[in-house]
């Protein structure tokens, strides 16, 4: 009985992670398109296509699975997406300081998956469902790899370029 | 005019992470007192005397800037809060199941976290607030650490003592 439950609790993580990359993908383009920094726009663009890609991996978890996702909506990502695009949209930062801005966002984005990823990778482990784990760890380590990107360009180069730092001393 | 807007970005960023802190205040003792493994009440025990810490080197950083929080509400972690609350309160999972549910809960706390202050250290550090980054820091440091131990107690000693394993085998 509660091997059925924790299988269940399992699932409602899959269609969170449905509904996760979905709204993620609805979101991305117009972080895209208010991004100027060329070195920024491209780790988006890059991050879009894999999404769509994990897209595709969720539904061969399903399909392996047998199941089906619920349709529900995960409001943790709502949440963020939303603030994000508040900033994003309705601040007056100027170009380079809303890219900022946009890397804030993309981080809590990427770490909110990062930890749903995980969960859903370890309670797989426990289900010994290996082929699942690694379909799971995949997308894991993308996502992990996305945010060391974005921490590259927040901390290095975006700003040591002189993006943030010459506007700064303008 | 850049360097005033990003520094008012980062005013934003430490208002938020004030509410992303009073919000897990609140949450805390619910999910302490919902969750049956001792392990894990502990960490959660354990973390929320750390978050009351973590409250008063906000204060601090306020202090030390001469600037007040905004009071605006931290929608992102509203919506994570929300989506956890209502798994752990409204679903019938057993007593182990649910404790599995509350640390994948926990985990996008702490991940949001992870984000929220490793944008504000890394603004600090660009604005050279040399002790602002040290605070920042400190808590980050925390944060990363109970994820950590979250992780430790979901994949390891959680269930190869056998707390879920055993659930599943009855």
């Amino acid at each position: 009985m509660a091997h059925d439950a924790f299988y269940k609790l399992f699932l409602h993580e899959l269609s969170g992670l449905y509904s996760i990359e979905h709204q993620i993908l609805e979101a991305l383009p117009d972080m895209i398109q208010s991004s100027t920094t060329p070195e920024l726009k491209d780790a988006l663009e890059h991050h879009l296509k894999e999404t769509k890609n994990q897209v595709k991996r969720l539904d061969q978890v399903f399909s392996e699975l047998g199941e089906e996702y619920s349709g529900e909506k995960s409001e943790g990502i709502s949440g963020i997406l939303e603030e994000g695009q508040e900033i994003i949209k309705f601040s007056d930062y100027p170009d380079r300081v809303k890219d900022a801005a946009i890397i804030a966002a993309a981080q809590r984005i990427e770490h909110y998956e990062i930890a749903s990823y995980g969960t859903a990778r370890t309670f797989a482990e426990h289900l010994n469902l290996e082929e699942i784990v690694e379909l799971l760890q995949k997308t894991l380590d993308e996502e992990a790899e996305a945010d060391k990107k974005l921490t590259e360009i927040a901390r290095g180069g975006f700003f040591t370029s002189g993006v943030i730092k010459k506007a700064m001393e303008e």
